[in-house]
């Protein structure tokens, strides 16, 4: 269907073959040395071109960001830096880029902030930091699927638009159909939403997990992967108001099988980007060095790249209750030191980042799964355990970000759920259909939810969210 | 993680080995034998419980819809219907099912309408039918991103909430964040959307191509697989509010790389359920044989199921163009004899899906793609050919369904772009970086939408479009 891809050529055995080959101009040297790329490797192509045989009309085409087609010959290369070279004979320019307007973009040469890129965003995927990015993206995506669908995992498309607000876990974004110049009033002066596209006031999604839950009680294991919205007005780099989340879920399974899943779970996707990702990784490692170049000793990062993600695939998650965890940051130096932002006092105290990454980071070095957290800070679907204040829950907490994976064993009696809705005003009316979980046929299960982007940014090591999906969506913030 | 699935159980050489085993009670014949069904496959294990060393008060909680776990030893089955079955030493009730609540749901084993079974789209899951067309639905998306990720493709997730409505393909949904009883005002009185989450309007998108034609700008070949929405109010079996999306785009590739790409592509996800979901397609197969049977013979399908899946991979794709399609339907016996609905009177006329199924079923008797299609009756982002009426436009038609995928070669050119948003009022500020795309290294390229729910209708023979999502969203129903 295409020409030969420069991933594929920058391999092959077959050289002194004549190849043609498109992609985009990343420079231009000495009239001589073209470095192509085509997107489908972070590698250039360099393309040596027949200076005198090649008109100056041609040459002068040969810009920054010009589609051009190359055909010739490949061969082995005399320079450095790369195996292979294209001997050009012959080029042709599809599509031409004017320098001068190249300038005012990110696609000339230079360093350019990230907050710039973001403003560019249409554009900063030619770069060789997003172009990185965006296949790790990519690849970490289809190592989920792959991991779910050997394990015998369901895929589970859960609706985007939902008529439930219940779900708690976030502000939720309107959707309507009214023209809100003209909105339909009922007869005591409110909105009529019957009149509205669905019937009723209608949000988008904050987690599908409620009817994975349903899915599960019928095909067993499933898993959602798709978008997921929150209104909140947070301008910070851990937030998007549209982001991806990951959330399996499984019949008959408890806290235990589901702690093994996620363990599983994400060192599998880890080993697979290491395995199937490493130019990019690499690209990405170096870049991070460089970074850290202009930073003092303290701030910069304790493990390089590839290390940090071997941290995670090469280590056994250290379980530990929230109730020990406690103990362990109540006596820890930075807490008896006020060096937390939030220094932990009492049992209950819902855990920062900071606390997440000191147990990570300084006392177990390796990643921790803490478990049973007080029912208080958790909610309303968890499964209550004997005690009667902690809940079957569980977080993956990973260095440098904290938690990376939230989740559960759920509350599968239908009693004791009903008496916690009830505690926390959650409607019953609007989930009848949950309750009905519980009424035939209820079992045990559990399930989890990881944001996409934030395991993006760790494989990444990029540190604003932003920087890690397309086009985000933040507070003011909806181009392209 | 779990106990054995019934899946690997009813295929495994181990017998004579002790196995647990939790699913949910399909049918208690004599006391005796049970039908479990864990949701991992279509089909039931057949559970012989020992009725004489079983206590009572256990075996009437042996209930239809009840969670049960039963232990062991799996032997070659007496009986007819299985290969193997299991000897129940020990059974334990996990979650009843209260028999007389059964009565009331869709659980309750007699035939139920599909509308019926729309009402309970939580419970539905648990039926042999929706089980089979839901672990269908998750194979053909596996298959979708395996066979994208062979082929060099990488996976873009394109914006949900865009602050364009210049898409073009549709009615679109308002998101926002408003209190809607309380607007706020400009000066003026209209609402200020300078206040609201994005600082102006916004939408939920009908398509991801733009943004994708941006990205196969940098990485080459991407595609998106995401939710997209339209606030038609179209009450038929044909139309979802919410359904999911594939999209393809390959730079440097024109309408015949894009003809090649989406005939491979059909082929091999219809290919892998053919080879994966056997059982699955055969039990759907069945039933609509079973409902062809009450029918005249004028309706019924002139394939089976797996048949017609075969028609599809098996058949070279005929090409034709449009121009062509349209003399062989006026020349058409249903045309002169004023059969069709839409009579086929003038070239530029758009095909209705009476017109592309006769195409497909009576004239070529195999899968068919136009292509060159008048430019008016298409988008605006499409190539204009040198004729400059027509545009590289395609759509692949289907037996039984008419079009399945509609894709087209892009308008490269920025002038020519340009005068075509001109001439059909579409906002060039709104698209600026649309139009970058164009301005730096414009190239050859195309793409192809395809309906992912139009495609599970098809591969499970399935006729209402809301039987093959698992929550489908429509005018005046966003219930679950």
């Amino acid at each position: 269907m295409r020409d030969t891809k420069i991933a594929d050529l920058l391999q092959t055995e077959h050289l002194l073959q004549e190849y043609t080959v498109k992609g985009w101009v990343r420079a231009f040297r000495s009239n001589r040395f073209i470095a192509l790329n085509d997107g489908s490797t972070l590698h250039n192509l360099q393309c040596v071109v027949d200076f005198d045989n090649t008109p100056e009309e041609v040459l002068k085409r040969i810009n920054i960001g010009a589609a051009i087609a190359v055909k010739g010959e490949l061969k082995e290369s005399e320079g450095k830096g790369q195996r292979v070279e294209i001997d050009v004979k012959e080029i042709e320019i599809l599509g031409e880029a004017n320098p001068d307007e190249v300038k005012k973009t990110i696609l000339q040469p230079k360093r350019h902030s990230l907050e710039k890129l973001r403003e560019q965003a249409h554009l900063r995927v030619r770069t060789n930091t997003f172009g990185a990015i965006m296949r790790v993206r990519s690849k970490l995506s289809y190592a989920v699927h792959q991991y779910f669908n050997q394990k015998g995992f369901y895929y589970v498309n859960t609706p985007i638009i939902t008529g439930s607000d219940a779900e708690g876990a976030g502000e939720m974004f309107k959707v309507t159909n009214f023209n809100l110049e003209d909105l339909p009033k009922t007869e005591d002066g409110k909105i009529d939403f019957k009149q509205d596209f669905f019937g009723k006031e209608t949000n988008l999604t904050v987690s599908g997990q409620l009817e994975a839950e349903a899915y599960a009680m019928g095909l067993g294991q499933v898993y959602t992967f798709g978008p997921t919205f929150r209104a909140e007005n947070s301008n910070t780099s851990r937030h998007l108001a549209e982001f991806w989340m990951i959330e399996p879920e499984m019949a008959f399974c408890d806290l235990d099988g589901n702690m093994d899943l996620a363990e599983e779970f994400i060192k599998y996707i880890l080993n697979y980007v290491l395995e199937n990702c490493d130019n990019d990784l690499e690209f990405l490692e170096n870049r991070l060095i460089q970074e850290d170049k202009s930073k003092p000793e303290k701030d910069r990062a304790p493990m390089q790249l590839r290390e940090k993600l071997r941290f995670i695939t090469e280590n056994n998650f250290k379980r530990v209750s929230y109730t020990e965890a406690i103990e362990i940051l109540r006596n820890s130096k930075p807490n008896k030191k006020k060096k937390f932002d939030y220094v932990i006092e009492d049992w209950g105290a819902d855990l920062q980042s900071e606390h997440e990454r000191y147990l990570v980071e300084k006392h177990f070095k390796c990643p921790v799964i803490l478990f049973d957290y007080p029912a208080d800070i958790k909610a309303f679907y968890m499964r209550l355990n004997e005690d009667g204040k902690t809940v079957r829950a569980m977080d993956v907490l990973f260095p440098g970000i904290g938690e990376m994976v939230g989740g559960s064993q759920r509350e599968e009696r239908l009693d004791v759920l009903q008496a916690k809705m009830k505690e926390l005003d959650v409607d019953e009316k609007e989930l009848w259909w949950y309750l009905d979980t519980r009424k035939f046929g209820t079992c045990v299960h559990s399930g989890f939810g990881l944001g996409f982007e934030r395991l993006v940014l760790f494989a990444t090591g990029m540190s604003n969210i932003r920087d890690v999906i397309p086009f985000p969506r933040t507070p003011k913030n909806a181009e392209f």
